[in-house]
């Protein structure tokens, strides 16, 4: 890959790098929401920059509250002004550094969900992660399903109550059943967890009754994010048979503010696992369709330290994304841009890599013990969950930033 | 109930009688969409009576594609809008009858979804039904599972594949196991059903973290729909352990194109079923807060006469709207205005009141005869379901229209 060097000073480690250049909406204090591309510590403003007209896109496609109106213009446009604005940072004799306006400082912003959801579904396409479950909460013996190996499994999730990061969260109630109790209880779920996941963005509509090849899957998809899917273990486990999770599950999920383009992430591609048996046709697919993201979660107590509870990567995933969304549409199910799509909880083979508390304390089982000398087996009041996301190769890095997210008591 | 006669000619059993007035969205020939209110074989249109002055909205919420922003203006103002125009019918001196141009016949034109639907949840509230799809498939002897009679059982469904009455739906094609098949194989559903449900459209919106008491639910209750959750259970028996359906029901669900709101259905309150065990304190509710609305579903081959296979009604349901808002919202899940939430199939206990095709040929053993004297376990290609649904009481009725979708073959 050829070395890209900006005029601006971009921090070495920065995970928006000049190689990046991922899109977020933010507004500055008072001020209305706007588009803008990271890069380092700043934002370049889309709105300001088509107002001088430096990219050749209407400003008030820029002037709203989401992204999807930008991302209905095609990839056509949206790769053009990617590379446009790297082009107007690397020029050293850019028209952008007469115009300091155009480039605002992360510090002095807000961000703001970047899409319009539609519609959120969630896969579980760790293999790990599913055998992990299986194995806790079924048969140790026969942990994976029957189906798990033919099926990219996933079910719909709760669009309208995905926040973005940095949203706090309220420790949910609900319907409990004690171990050996005879009835339920209504209290604060005693199990709450993180999960952590990746979830892509779709760019384009499809009409119902139509399908997405695996083959053409990466036109349909604008970019990606970091996701926690919050859960509440307790309340899930009452609940979820026969038609899966519901009240555990929609009380929150976080993400983070800046969409990562598939094009940014090309680079970082590599093989996924062997899949075991063969996949259906229509799951079959070519070249290398995982990625190489690394990834990390903390966990910060109040006024206390963070730490590392997991360090998982998403290329460990057994189905990739462009089997999810060939499996999700091959029944003619449609899409709409700005539907999210996330991993499910992305788990390594190694303890050190589970993506949820659920597994790293096994149950519970297993409390660990934060640098101020507390344990934990699931999240505590006012605790801080941080994900944290980056691809690198070759010294060149693309990275998510991060999703955070506190949890507040119960009422 | 104080009769009221209008001046326009209605048809005695007609749906939408002076009582009823429900609002939809619909569109002339090559025209524009806009809101309505149906009455007989007619449709008040909205926008044209603002801009005569006969109600004090803005003409612009009526020119809009749905009737979110409407909805949003609150009770005061959507209720007020129902009575002023329900008096515009009445008055004998009315100066609607000066302008014939504000009456559309409904014979000239199409109906579209009457909201954007943020988020889909259908519930599982049939007691009836939930026996009887635990006897099949799971234990004849413990048909309903531990959690049934605690929790009004829900999951998230698919809001883009929502589509209005009228639309074809294709059959969908996916992965099925076949009995002692030892791999799944891909190819068109074959046991292709309905559902008969009803779907109440949510009229307000909360915020992340509250939650709505059974007391409060009607405040945020717009009004109801008839709902076909086409469902293939031949692809959601495969799939739906342990996360629930998916791909088996969101290539399509039809809903009704008229909102009949929770005003006009007031009369027709009814006692639901004694809950025993009794429910959590969160679960409770005053009053009458079911519904006596009688339920039909018809089956029509193609170019043959249609036949009655289901007669039931909506009152059956174990669980009410108000416990199902109060559960949905009890863990601080938000809702949006234009949210669909849908009953689950309705069935009673008799035979004929089974609201599935999975109930009514039991699984596929028992197969209905039709007039042509072709037989039906499932739905065939070109087969066309129509769903009715009206409350009647002391001469005066309130009823939904219909609900109709054509199954296409699969390409």
């Amino acid at each position: 890959m050829k070395k890209l060097t900006s005029w601006l000073d971009i921090p070495a480690d920065s995970d928006f790098s000049i190689y990046n250049l991922p899109f977020g909406i933010f507004s500055k204090k008072k001020g209305k929401t706007r588009a803008g591309i990271a890069i380092g510590n700043h934002i370049v403003d889309l709105a300001a920059l088509a107002e001088a007209e430096l990219i050749d896109v209407s400003p008030f496609v820029f002037r709203q509250s989401t992204l999807n109106e930008f991302i209905g213009l095609g990839k056509e446009v949206t790769n053009k002004v990617r590379l446009d604005v790297q082009g107007l940072l690397i020029d050293a004799d850019s028209p952008l550094k007469k115009k300091p306006e155009i480039l605002v400082p992360q510090a002095d912003v807000q961000m703001h969900l970047p899409v319009h959801i539609g519609d959120y579904t969630d896969f579980y396409s760790s293999i790990e992660h599913a055998t992990n479950v299986g194995k806790m909460f079924r048969d140790p013996e026969n942990a994976l399903l029957p189906n798990w190996r033919h099926i990219p499994v996933g079910y719909h999730g709760r669009a309208s109550s995905i926040v973005v990061s940095g949203t706090p969260i309220k420790r949910p109630k609900g319907q409990l059943m004690p171990k050996d109790a005879t009835a339920p209880v209504f209290k604060p779920s005693g199990r709450l967890d993180f999960e952590l996941e990746m979830g892509f963005i779709t760019g384009k509509n499809t009409q119902l009754g139509t399908s997405i090849g695996t083959k053409e899957a990466e036109d349909y998809i604008f970019g990606l994010v970091l996701f926690n899917d919050w859960s509440a273990r307790d309340i899930q486990k009452w609940e979820y048979v026969p038609l899966g999770p519901f009240l555990g599950k929609n009380f929150g999920s976080s993400i983070s503010p800046w969409i990562v383009t598939i094009e940014a992430l090309e680079p970082f591609k590599v093989a996924g696992p062997k899949q075991d048996p063969e996949v259906l046709p229509y799951l079959k697919y070519e070249g290398n369709q995982n990625y190489d993201v690394q990834l990390e979660v903390a966990l910060q107590p109040e006024n206390g330290e963070e730490q590392t509870v997991s360090s998982s990567n998403f290329k460990y995933m057994y189905w990739n994304m462009a089997q999810q969304l060939a499996h999700h549409t091959i029944n003619g199910c449609n899409i709409h841009i700005g539907d999210v799509m996330a991993s499910g909880t992305i788990s390594g083979k190694d303890e050190s890599s589970y993506g949820s508390m659920l597994e790293i304390s096994w149950g519970g089982s297993k409390p660990i013990t934060l640098k101020d000398g507390s344990t934990r087996t699931f999240i505590e009041d006012n605790d801080t969950v941080i994900m944290r996301g980056f691809a690198e190769k070759d010294g060149i890095k693309v990275g998510f930033g991060e999703v955070r997210g506190t949890i507040l008591p119960a009422d």
